[in-house]
């Protein structure tokens, strides 16, 4: 099935919440080992247990597991491999972006679809040109995979260049008017694209004309919770489809998979009772904002 | 010592060349196993044997490495160490860039003291803001490494947005010229700064204006060679130091590291004659130009 079918999909069964799972150095419980890339491993195979059910997608950061090495390139690729095998839609979050020869490479490593980093879907950077972009959706199209690309970030330096008038309009919204083929070309039957747009929950009103200019595009949308966004301003760039926001995800890591009760958690059944909670809690806080 | 210094010290002794370690798929002799992770190895290991005592500063293309998943990671792990071992100097291509804490995740991945994937220097991607710099300039400080940031790439796409105007004058420039206090902070004792932009061998122009709004910082210079521009333009950011002209790396891959004589080789001894000359012949005809 086409990417943004299968996304859009798992949202209507579970919400729109996006499960980050960003293993940031001094966070793995004792539980699991600690931070080494067998805490690592352990810690992110319960989580995509713990996420089963309760979401439909998860976003991994690869930056937590290569300061583990190779080791942690083997824990990431297990737990891409669970997520898989649990039915989870995978937003690989690395960011990438490099020519056309070298952008192959990294698609080789997420899309492909033998990909050794199973993904479905990868974050891309469009700052090197819409030649960069090129290899990621060639491979989304044809093993129904999906390309994110960043246009308006959470974080406060997005000010310093992306919002700042490139020939009369800021640069992201420069980049998602060049990014329109692309858009087109992985739309699915549901009428969304999984030529995906990173906007941060932090400038719901970048998000508002985001969406005029891509109205097909999904958003996936970072900065809720630990980041300071509420569930209103995080789905400023959904619209109404029938009687809920729709067209795209809300991505959480902090507060869904190291809440207080699961870092003081003494066993493991009562880490999976405090991850649970937290999961179902951002969802209902998330559908009641989407909900009309 | 500052890597600014240890850089220009290297390029010094050697010449401006630096050796691009980038198997691509399908390119790994058959005489080191073909395109697996354990060819890969095998090749890199080989390429730093070669390239010891004929050039003093090596370019890794992470791309190539991850499509081969965490085995491809463990031979890229293996070969940094062996590069290290060899003396050296590693600029890893990897363009990275995310938010501060994980930006602080990928320097510990390539900059921190006993980082798994040991680095001099790691490229960087400015799309996101200044402020996701910060962790690997902080990272360099502490640990006598550098930073290199993407300015005007040696891509077609390069003209979507980077050369356009942005509130007047060309995106790459505001970038750098935003980069001023971190090019200060980086600065050795040879005056250069260990915060490299990579400025394109096909736009000698743009080099030359990087060169005047950033005296200081050294330049990565990608698509001299198999990318289709000659020693000259490669060197056009570079400023005279006695009788030669300095100021960076210039970068050659393909043609150093897979030129036709060594593709064909049918012993070890044979392809180790064939990339040294090749290596020898690039450094040569950089040398011609850069000497005055």
């Amino acid at each position: 099935m086409n990417f943004a079918d299968r996304l859009i999909a798992a949202t209507e069964e579970f919400g729109p919440l996006c499960v980050g799972l960003d293993p940031h150095a001094g966070r793995i419980p004792d539980l699991f080992g600690g931070d080494t890339p067998e805490g690592v491993e352990a810690w992110g195979l319960a989580m995509i247990e713990a996420a089963k059910g309760r979401t439909g997608v998860i976003k991994p950061q690869s930056a937590f597991y290569e300061r583990h090495g190779w080791q942690g390139m083997r824990a990431l690729a297990r737990i891409l491999e669970a997520a898989r095998d649990a039915g989870l839609v995978v937003l690989m979050d690395a960011k990438r972006g490099d020519i056309g020869s070298t952008a192959e490479g990294y698609a080789a490593a997420f899309l492909a679809e033998n990909a050794p980093f199973p993904s479905d879907a990868l974050t891309v950077n469009p700052y090197m040109g819409v030649d960069t972009l090129e290899p990621h959706v060639k491979a989304a199209e044809a093993n129904g995979k999906g390309v994110i690309v960043l246009a308006r970030t959470s974080n406060p330096g997005s000010a310093d260049f992306q919002s700042k008038s490139l020939e009369g309009a800021p640069l992201y919204e420069r980049i998602v008017e060049a990014l329109a083929p692309m858009i087109e070309r992985l739309k699915g039957e549901s009428g969304w694209s999984g030529l995906m747009l990173v906007t941060g929950a932090t400038g719901p009103q970048e998000a508002r004309r985001l969406r005029e200019l891509a109205p097909d595009a999904l958003f996936l949308v970072p900065g809720y919770g630990a980041q300071g966004a509420g569930a209103a301003d995080a789905m400023s760039g959904f619209v109404l489809r029938g009687n809920r926001l729709s067209g795209g995800v809300v991505s959480a890591s902090r507060s869904v998979s190291f809440p207080p009760e699961a870092q003081s958690a003494s066993s493991m059944d009562e880490w999976r009772t405090a991850i649970a909670g937290a999961i179902n809690a951002a969802q209902a806080d998330l559908m009641v904002a989407a909900n009309r």
